[in-house]
């Protein structure tokens, strides 16, 4: 049993971090810190949350053994510099300030992706949490990175949920704007595709072909659906590869190929990333789809909080899809 | 052709004036006006609109023959106390400031339902446009009230697109929240409530019983979805009332009764209203359905235009509906 | 360990029980049967079950302790009439073949509605799982039954998701007819009235008024959301009425009066069921929500099941909510 | 005034292109044809028609100017060869029969993309009516075509709305599946493909490069979204292309360019076609939207009416767009 505390405890991966929490054997959530919200319940503000937990905002933690940091992109820095945690106390941020920039202080941030770094994490003391577009998109080209086999421009498009943009409302998260519409944002400069890059690289493919990366804003609340492809030159045959993806994936507990194209609920409320591969016209197409706010974000940190203290990897995270 | 101008020209209400006037064929609109987006053009804000117009927002109104008050509601009061119109500027009002309180200086509003009042419209200068709700909702109760037939407590429950809750996000109207929910406000309170009353006994239903009215959000964009009953003491037969609903309406060109269950999306982006009844244990249910932002809002504001200049009451309403 | 059969494994609820089972700790699902896909893989009919489970579609069970019956309505009578099950074999099932007409050979089955016969439920082989719409009202007024405080009229609105219509495509499910769409179906005469009214009545309020029940379509996959109301006669404050609920509901696990409004979404994907009431006009105006899937339908019968074989009644059922 | 016919009067283009005509100045729509519903009203169909039409279904045509078919694929040339059309009848056919196979005995089709072939469609006497991807991606290439500027890999991602797939229920398009769901389908193999390179070719891009196709199912009603990118050699400036797109647009009523980005519900119940161009990392990057039942179908079945009748081609084609 170890003790967790949670700062940012006001938003959507908060939310999503104790809905997941609260039934993990073997943790005890010892405070959930928010600036705005001291002395509330959490449940007056995740509200389906009412009679799972008495839980109050704090303004500060107590002794937690780990504590995830869910605070808006840049406030991560801040937070470790007001707030000295206590010896020993391991941090998982969800936020982007050490994905790139791994180094703070004495502290050294592992990139958390899971199905990469495995062993990595389990010596972690600091892990940076990927993002979700960036976790959707790198499961899906780490198998052919690992061979070197990413050669010429990679094409993506891949469209997210509403919940990606977080809680506080805006004209793009406006229900009469996003209702039965579609939208393109950030295309070709999205902030994710520099730990795509890091990631593909230091996976084994040293000379990465440009990335082009259109991202989409889809009329529905959680997931990620990326459809990727890029020239195939044939190195190994196609069901070599396959096999090799399924391979490359045999011993994680949360990624899948399927045999059969997919459809985003498949993943929706999982912490699964599932995983199609077709050849066409001389390209390898993949889509890959994952829950952003599980997989792409709250559930992939307690996957690594799992790794890191030495639980079973899938403890507390086999989640009922909702399939509809 | 008459000269037009809307004031609060930004929000849901003005937008879909302007969607529905630039294709009138009476109607040129000399002002759209707004205080926060002076010189910037109209279709910089209304999007849909790039290729439909030049226009661009003005601090205020040139000569217009009519002006459409899109305002919030209690800003109308303010804006005719603040600008001196034109000698002969009639006033359509689409806020609730004069819709219980039609006097005003020397303006006297007539309350816009053109189903009910449809000769005063005709002769009016000034028109209060009645609320989404209470439209929905008188239709489907003033035939019954015309004949003084409601006399035991109404139970009714409406649901309401977002589009209602107007253009400033909230939580409420955040995509993450509203998509795939349901939920209740304001129940058995809704300002709507007054003006309902006010008209069923204008129309004849002078002891008029409670009005228990639930109005729930829905997860749509555009309609009202009213399902409405009362006791049926049998004072006429069911199909008497059936078709005395038809003879009601017989000279609307915007109201008719369905002999089957209607849903929805039959009068969406169309300035109809649809009724159906059934009779159940000694119950009349109806249900009465509409778009709020065009039979509801701003299309119930060019009917009555055109009742005001003695225009064909349909001209430039016959929409062609969205359907799916 | 139990030993459990899904008879009719094709259909949603099946899948939902499937995606319930295979994570609870006390179960080994040793059949799911299904007479048109013997054979298949049970994740290729319920995709977004691909890397959980490898079972096998079978035409029959082996040695069950007991069997799901997830069949079409009136096909569980044939299902028991054609095949001997093994002796001491539990029955749960979840058509409504036995909700109302108990007795079935030496069969008598339990009304299975948790929270009123509890007790009863734990000594039963045979049980009838309660219907969706039915669950999320009788919730609502059985603390008023049991006082025997229902004395006029109630009147209901409930909108359900798509789900509860099942697997099989037809015109209301189409997602061009029913995306941003609401209708009405079945006014005053739903079929849940009679197991609704026997529940009632059982729970003590021995003269039952009428219960006027007006079903929606709602356009949103999962929950129902009940709004209902009755004349309030003041026999005990409203302060007292809301203690009482939440003194009837103190030792179960999943309902739950919450002094907040309450929005669909706070129990999609849970087993919980959530009230809110509030007093207006001389009426009590109750609000309810579940997922007609869970609560309603397969973690109910789990529930069930729990309390049949002695487990934890919310053992495997503490599942994480969607939320969004 | 003309006579206008339309055949397979019961599918969705039929009721967009009735929901069209039945406000055109210029058409009576002379019989509806359905070989499965001859005697009922079209309104008992089209159910948002009612109070617009008493037009009933009849077997055969009368004495049209024009017949539009609005068959399934492939029975276009089947009613062709079974019906004998009255001498001067012309056919507008919404069906891919004779896009790409334009003779058909005496017949010659001339594929109706009004802003390719404006001129040679005034003078036809028998248009095939464009794919509703085609349209939307057409028109986004074809100012480039003509330039022969396409000289690479295109590379295209395109979401449609479920009213796409058609009116028959099926896995795909039941609500319960497609509900905040996405999902690709028909990767790099779509039948629109063939259109779309002859129609390239025509406009002058004699080299076509490969095209790479991934067309995917969206969780909406109406409308395609667009988003392709290709190499841009930079042959002229970005600021020339765009300015040449607006120029090869400048005769065109429904198509525009817009400087800001651009979202589906813009154009969502018009005829309109929007674009927004930008360029990245060496490629220009296009996104195109158009409603498919509109601009993509009967919309677009119109404009060729009207060109090859001598109206104003965008008459009865002013529409109110939804804009939520």
């Amino acid at each position: 049993m170890i003790n967790v505390s949670i700062a940012g405890g006001t938003g959507y991966t908060a939310g999503e971090l104790l809905r997941i929490l609260l039934h993990h054997p073997e943790v005890n959530i010892e405070s959930v810190i928010s600036t705005t919200s001291v002395g509330m319940s959490v449940s007056d503000i995740h509200r389906d949350l009412i009679g799972e937990t008495d839980l109050v905002y704090s303004d500060t933690f107590k002794n937690p053994d780990v504590i995830f940091l869910c605070l808006g992109h840049g406030l991560s820095r801040e937070f470790l510099e007001k707030n000295e945690l206590p010896a020993g106390c391991k941090v998982i941020d969800l936020g982007n300030d050490f994905r790139n920039q791994p180094e703070f202080g004495n502290r050294k941030f592992v990139f958390g992706l899971c199905e990469q770094n495995r062993e990595e994490i389990r010596k972690a003391d600091n892990v940076a949490n990927p993002g979700c577009f960036a976790t959707t998109i790198m499961l899906a080209l780490l198998p052919l990175a690992s061979k070197n086999l990413l050669t010429e421009d990679i094409h993506i498009h891949a469209i997210t949920g509403s919940t990606g943009a977080g809680k506080k409302p805006g004209e793009t998260t406006h229900f009469s704007y996003r209702d039965n519409n579609i939208s393109v944002y950030k295309p070709f400069t999205h902030q994710h595709l520099e730990e795509i890059s890091n990631t593909l690289i230091s996976a084994g493919n040293s000379n990465l072909p440009q990335i082009n990366f259109v991202p989409m804003r889809g009329d529905f609340t959680r997931g990620i659906f990326a459809s990727l492809y890029t020239k195939w030159n044939g190195t190994i045959t196609d069901d070599e590869a396959i096999a090799y993806f399924k391979d490359y994936y045999a011993d994680s507990p949360f990624v899948f190929v399927s045999d059969k194209p997919i459809s985003l609920k498949e993943v929706v409320n999982t912490n699964k990333c599932l995983l199609h591969i077709e050849f066409h016209n001389g390209y390898i197409h993949i889509t890959s789809i994952s829950d952003n706010l599980v997989k792409g974000a709250s559930g992939q940190a307690v996957q690594n909080m799992n790794l890191m203290f030495g639980f079973d990897e899938s403890l507390g995270l086999k989640l009922k899809g909702s399939a509809f």
